[in-house]
């Protein structure tokens, strides 16, 4: 019996947005190295692993060392923070480790310290303006590469890139512009450098790009994350369907307040993190409510949305029409607005049938 | 050695917080049951039996349950959620527990359900608009008045308020008169039943009114918490000076963009939280850097802030005069949004010293 805030898997969405994007990689005879950061769990990982998937993106160091015990060739797509060096160095010798890399401090730093084999990817921005070399920088870019040649420890991979802009999107097309925009980016630069290196990857990888698009000539693997579960952000961005939300919070109702139409839910920002999107009907919201339907959740309840969080309580509006149908003690069933963050907070996910996937 | 993102408490400055509210609370002869869910940490609320506090504030039973290997008068400042009737009924056998109360529901609920002793609070809404009766709904209070009169464990302890809407106070002034109506509003009610209920309790708590005011006449408990932190929110609200912070988060620098004038460190949503604070100066900031000195930190350092984060990333802007003092591989310490949030997600505070207080 769900007593407290409960983060709950439907386990056929999920395995069938896996399913999904595997076969998507499959058709365009791409890599797929998914993104673990969102789901963190090891059970979950052996999923991907059904579909013929044999490679991980993970978002830090302490997150390669949890899936190092199923995984044996991981790349951090995070710039390398060279102060955990003695964690690189031990995952170096265990697995093929893959590092993204962006200034030549870091590799000057890593010549100087590794003990073990590498691979490392140049980190390059091709306009999310979050991090990365430019992707224009051939300065820098050659700079990097001259360097990482007369390293012994350290073997180019190729370039990664996270667009990471479309996050601002708000339509399958405007989506597909972003991706088209990276993917050019992209291809300038292996074609400049595929005569040297011949091996080398273009690694891109965002949910709403790899969810939307039909399009990755020249690519050679993808990483998207969030798709493993979606959320309410990646649906106002364009990426996916309100029914391939994989995750659920089901909250207790503990107060109403009928005279300005509010549920009081115990489930606040420490389960739902304070992540918010700005729906054009309803303002600010900060989770949608669904029906409960048979093992899983059905439709999305109009107008019905939680618009506030504190640390554990959290508003819910609701119709006026509807109020009645709720009873304290009840649960609500909700749909996060940023499912990776749900999930780092609640540590846990719950399925209808009692198990109980447990978290990094 | 600090490799990853790291919680820092600075014990001098929160023990400070802790006499200075213990010494308000005893000049104005009023009861002070701070409330714990800011720090979460049982060793640290060891420092308030130091300064004579006997009573304890939690935000949920979970809370209530970790607290109940110290303290044996605890109250839930939370509206019952009747699912947890076990653990309710566990806690009531063990200590002197004090639930909130809003609703006929709840109480027939606890009258059905309840083995052991248990005090009332009646949960007033003096103008946030978050939870709780409405302070004027005198019908209400009499049906829940007379509802616990026959029922033989529940004791009626008094009225409590969270002035939560302190929250959007930007001057001590501000906060005084959000508090001071607060009090009126109260007051009124105490009035009212006090021939009734000659040993009712007027039980307030927020950290802005509790910092501000010097008026409390009337009032006989007080339960503030992110005091014992306090953070940038607080600040910004008029509750602290910024040297009366007591938490700085420790990241490492991974990257740096000289073109944007920008810093990238490993530390991001799930260490800080997503908490924003619009500053006039600044804009939409998650955290103001601080210079670090001796075995604290000490001013912050002007126009440097936490402008954006991500899952892992976060993103300083930096003045371009002093970007090259830092290096990669660099410490950033930086002041959370909200001290509540960041240590929630830390789950431990380390000291100068080396020592790690654990977290529920």
């Amino acid at each position: 019996m769900i007593r407290v805030p409960t983060l709950f898997l439907d386990v056929k969405r999920c395995k069938k947005n896996i399913e999904k994007m595997a076969a998507k990689a499959k058709r365009h005879g791409i890599e797929f190295r998914p993104h673990a950061k969102t789901h963190q769990s090891l059970e979950i990982s052996k999923w991907f692993k059904e579909v013929g998937v044999t490679k991980l993106t993970v978002s830090s160091l302490k997150m390669a060392e949890y899936f190092s015990e199923e995984w044996i060739d991981i790349t951090v797509a995070f710039p390398t923070n060279i102060l955990e060096i003695q964690t690189i160095n031990k995952l170096a010798k265990k697995i093929q480790l893959n590092l993204c890399v962006e200034n030549i401090e870091v590799l000057e730093f890593l010549n100087d310290h590794l003990e073990h084999p590498l691979g490392i990817f140049l980190k390059i921005d091709t306009g999310y303006n979050r991090t990365g070399i430019a992707v224009d920088n051939y300065k820098l870019i050659n700079t990097l590469l001259l360097k990482m040649s007369e390293q012994k420890f350290l073997t180019f991979k190729g370039f990664l890139a996270h667009a990471g802009h479309s996050y601002k999107c708000r339509s399958k097309e405007a989506i597909e512009a972003v991706h088209q925009k990276s993917k050019e980016q992209l291809l300038l630069l292996k074609n400049q450098f595929k005569d040297q290196y011949p091996n080398l990857i273009i690694s891109l990888g965002d949910t709403p790009g790899c969810s939307v698009s039909e399009n990755f000539s020249g690519i050679d693997e993808i990483r998207p994350g969030n798709f493993v579960f979606y959320d309410l952000t990646q649906n106002i961005i364009g990426s996916n369907d309100l029914n391939e939300i994989a995750v659920a919070m089901a909250c207790p109702i503990v107060a109403k307040h009928l005279n300005r139409n509010e549920i009081v839910i115990y489930g606040g920002g420490i389960h739902f993190s304070k992540d918010r999107i700005e729906d054009p009907e309803n303002g600010v919201v900060f989770g949608r409510i669904v029906e409960k339907k048979g093992e899983s959740w059905g439709r999305c309840v109009p107008k019905m949305f939680l618009k506030s969080l504190s640390q554990e309580h959290g508003i819910v509006s609701v119709p006026k029409a509807i109020i009645d149908d709720y009873k304290i003690g009840d649960l609500l069933w909700i749909l996060p607005v940023h499912s990776c963050m749900a999930a780092d907070l609640m540590k846990e996910l719950h399925t209808a049938d009692g198990e109980v996937f447990s978290m990094m």
